[in-house]
């Protein structure tokens, strides 16, 4: 049977993947989850207080007119759910790795932090581990496969659930397997994915992030993205 | 009075700037020379060997049927210019500043090296400094002023003077009238530059080019680029 486009197994549990989104409430977490739930997935926003990401599942399921999305604590989203999405401040990255270590093993870590140290959000922070995503793979160990993607996507574009985001999704991880797995997330939520090569790249595509913030500013515009160019040639 | 279409002084120097490219008869640094020739700066092409120098030259501006191009020593390059554009393997990057450092004190510095770590072309590699740029300002000291920029165009676009590069320019330096000049050269070469921040944001631009190099060698082309979106929103 199908569900909103989407091919469903008998007893209604879509055979497309369920995300949890750890950060879910934030303002890139709460628009890809709003993206990934009109297209068929199963999505959970996590956040440290399970009242608030309840409240925050509510507040974009009456937005969408529909049971889309449910809320709960961190701990518990990444438990029920099979690919998780990391969408934190830098200063709450380490923090929150630790609160999901113990129940993501065998899972897949979609990182969508971006090292920025406030109050400069436009200059390029390399911290300790070179990257937010390579820190995370050190953190959680070989049981868990990291993939870095959407950093570098506007969150005001976004939003709009049927806007044109224009930029594209860069995707770095070392297991193959784990980056067709994201490139299906990329064009679920409507971007291009393009595969950037192993996790150890994300160093690139996350400090893009604090250089396309700058244009922003210069350019008084809040929605600067990155296309990849001559992949037709 | 003009010549090939650009205002020179009456003594026939041009009021544009002299440029010299120090790693010259290498791909990147060659098309780039081409392109400045073309468009009425005086460039002269820098090597270690002088001799190299003078042949790379000659080859080009037979190559363009005019004398366009001179060749020197990087010593004496680096003397008679007034913008240095180094573009050297990242393994000559060290020795070549050693070099350059007694005759640069005072002038800009264009940096478009890469610290790519052979055989790994397509993993981001951060140096020591961070970025080969960064440690350009941090070995040369405050009297020269660094800027980096052309590090993610493909030569093979570039070595054809009359071709579209497709692909932006990302100028990143702590110099503001640095930047403006540097601005001038990537549109005299025929691209579109966007001031890209301090140069600690060189991070994020030197990494993107083993990214492009990954997607070059996954798409099976030469030529992949970026593309900065939304400046028009």
């Amino acid at each position: 049977m199908y569900r909103r486009g989407v091919l469903v197994s008998e007893n209604d549990s879509p055979l497309i993947k369920s995300i949890a989104v750890v950060g879910g409430t934030g303002k890139e977490g709460s628009a890809l989850a709003k993206r990934w739930a009109l297209n068929g997935y199963r999505v959970i926003i996590g956040s440290r207080s399970a009242d608030k990401a309840e409240k925050s599942a509510a507040e974009t399921n009456e937005e969408l007119n529909g049971e889309y999305l449910t809320g709960m604590a961190n701990e518990d989203a990444v438990q029920n759910a099979e690919i998780i999405v990391l969408s934190v401040p830098y200063s709450a990255h380490k923090s929150t790795l630790e609160t999901i270590k113990p129940y993501i093993t065998g899972k897949i870590l979609v990182d969508v932090t971006v090292p920025i140290q406030p109050p400069n959000f436009t200059t390029v922070h390399v911290p300790e581990g070179k990257a937010a995503s390579l820190e995370s793979q050190a953190f959680l160990g070989e049981d868990v496969k990291v993939a870095a993607a959407f950093q570098n996507v506007s969150f005001v574009k976004l939003s709009d659930p049927q806007g044109d985001v224009n930029c594209d999704v860069l995707i770095c991880g070392d297991d193959l397997g784990v980056k067709q797995e994201v490139m299906t997330l990329v064009e679920a939520a409507g971007m291009r994915g393009i595969d950037a090569g192993p996790l150890a790249n994300a160093v690139a595509v996350e400090a893009l992030t604090p250089v396309i913030l700058y244009i922003n500013k210069q350019h008084k515009i809040k929605s600067a993205g990155i296309r990849i160019t001559g992949l037709d040639d």
